[in-house]
């Protein structure tokens, strides 16, 4: 193991990514599942959404983010993006050697853990349903699962929009869902980091007998786990008060402020804008 | 004037960009109005949108385009987008010796000519109604206009997802555009390229008394003028058929292709990817 590769210290932060503010999700868990960690975000709002955009291109602004996160010296990396989970995750492994996780596999295995009637459905973005990654990392984890997918694009903009309790989101959700209900699913992967957001909406029209999985809080879940297998939890906190966890955006850092704001437990203090070019 | 800058004959195609597809609606409009005119369209769909960036980010992108446009040889540019017209035109101008017009100042002077009571509404992307671009703009051209601009951020996802004619769009439209109504406006621009294809039912909540401007017309008409009078309108079609326009974008190129169809008034055949970073 090249230790030039990753900073190999308990004390290191851990570095999250997304496509802009959804992951946000991804870094309540962590805080909340393992609160001594120090946590480096980087949203790459100047490009956001990745949900509409090709394999190629995801696969080339994840190595730019990863590189960058390199440079903080973090010692874990959480791909905290479906899209990007799905269509970088294997090809950035292969190239660095460090500890990292995306949402898709662990997502993935607590709803084949929880079905009990073998069909589960899907919902995210266009890139993830078109990507299949869900359905084929289920039916690896066991044959004969069935998996049914659907794309719902509006669900980030509603979000975005700060539309979480509203009936113009109930009336959308219905018209997303509907088909999956008809084909009776028993368990929901919440596919995108923004939708744990609207999971009351969401689930009002699945109805309550079918459990909604969100993989933002089996990351964070597997993530201790990977962490401690490795001798790489932090044991206390690093005394730096609430603001110890860093955040930075290719743009617009005011408005990922504001939105992070009603997304996390506490306020965040600063969001630095960077130039993603020169990574 | 450095010849070397731009191809300063009639024959030569005409460079029209937007972020996305929205800038199609300002190709169908040239395509009405000056139908020998050779068109190369670039859609910057891998970093689309563009409405909620800020600046910095959106002169970087339009700079590279511009470049990318005159190594395709064209005679004049249209910033078919909003959001880019707002905040790039004028520095693009400087830097470039080549005719160039942007969608907002055509929209606005349509607007201060068909105003009768004064009170003008704009309504665009957050990016273009918080540059308040429209309003400097029409205050220079006539003191004392009252402009009331409103942003709509899910109207262009409404788009997207083909909601054209749909009583969640009319409900969302309800919302946006009330403290207009309020406010007596009887002159509303259409401040994004894409909002056009949702103009019936913009209509329809703002009632008959409410003019519509479509800055995508006023747009062909200006361009038809400049050329003119630089004596580089086109004479006769170039004699390729339906398929001389080319149509670039930098992801994506199916799903642009999808759309372009249900915008153009006949199908486009096809639609080239690129990677931007080169230029």
């Amino acid at each position: 193991m090249d230790k030039e590769m990753y900073c190999h210290e308990k004390e290191a932060p851990i570095g999250v990514f997304d496509s802009g503010v959804g992951g946000l999700t991804v870094v309540r868990e962590i805080m909340k599942q393992i609160p001594n960690e120090q946590i480096i975000y980087f949203g790459d709002t100047a490009r956001v959404p990745y949900g509409s955009k090709s394999r190629e291109t995801i696969v080339r602004y994840s190595k730019e983010i990863v590189h960058f996160l390199q440079t903080q010296g973090v010692k874990a990396i959480v791909i905290a993006c479906n899209t990007a989970s799905a269509f970088a995750l294997d090809e950035v492994e292969r190239e660095w050697d460090i500890p990292m996780i995306g949402v898709v596999k662990p997502g993935a295995k607590a709803a084949v853990r929880a079905t009990r009637n073998g069909r589960i459905g899907v919902i995210g973005t266009e890139g993830t349903i078109h990507s299949k990654i869900y359905s084929q990392y289920m039916e690896e984890l066991q044959k004969g699962i069935q998996v049914l997918g659907k794309a719902c694009p509006l669900f980030v903009p509603l979000v975005e929009e700060g539309l979480l309790e509203d009936p113009v989101t109930d009336e959308i959700a219905v018209r997303y869902l509907s088909e999956l209900i008809d084909r009776d699913i028993d368990t929901l992967i919440l596919g995108c980091t923004h939708y744990p957001l609207i999971a009351t909406a969401i689930g009002r029209v699945m109805g309550e007998k079918v459990l909604l999985v969100n993989p933002a809080y089996e990351t964070a879940r597997e993530l201790k786990q990977l962490l401690e297998c490795q001798g790489l939890l932090r044991e206390n906190p690093p005394g730096l008060g609430k603001n110890r966890h860093q955040f930075f955006v290719s743009d617009a850092a005011e408005k990922f402020k504001r939105i992070a704001n009603s997304i996390l437990p506490y306020g965040i203090l600063s969001a630095n804008a960077m130039n993603m070019e020169q990574y």
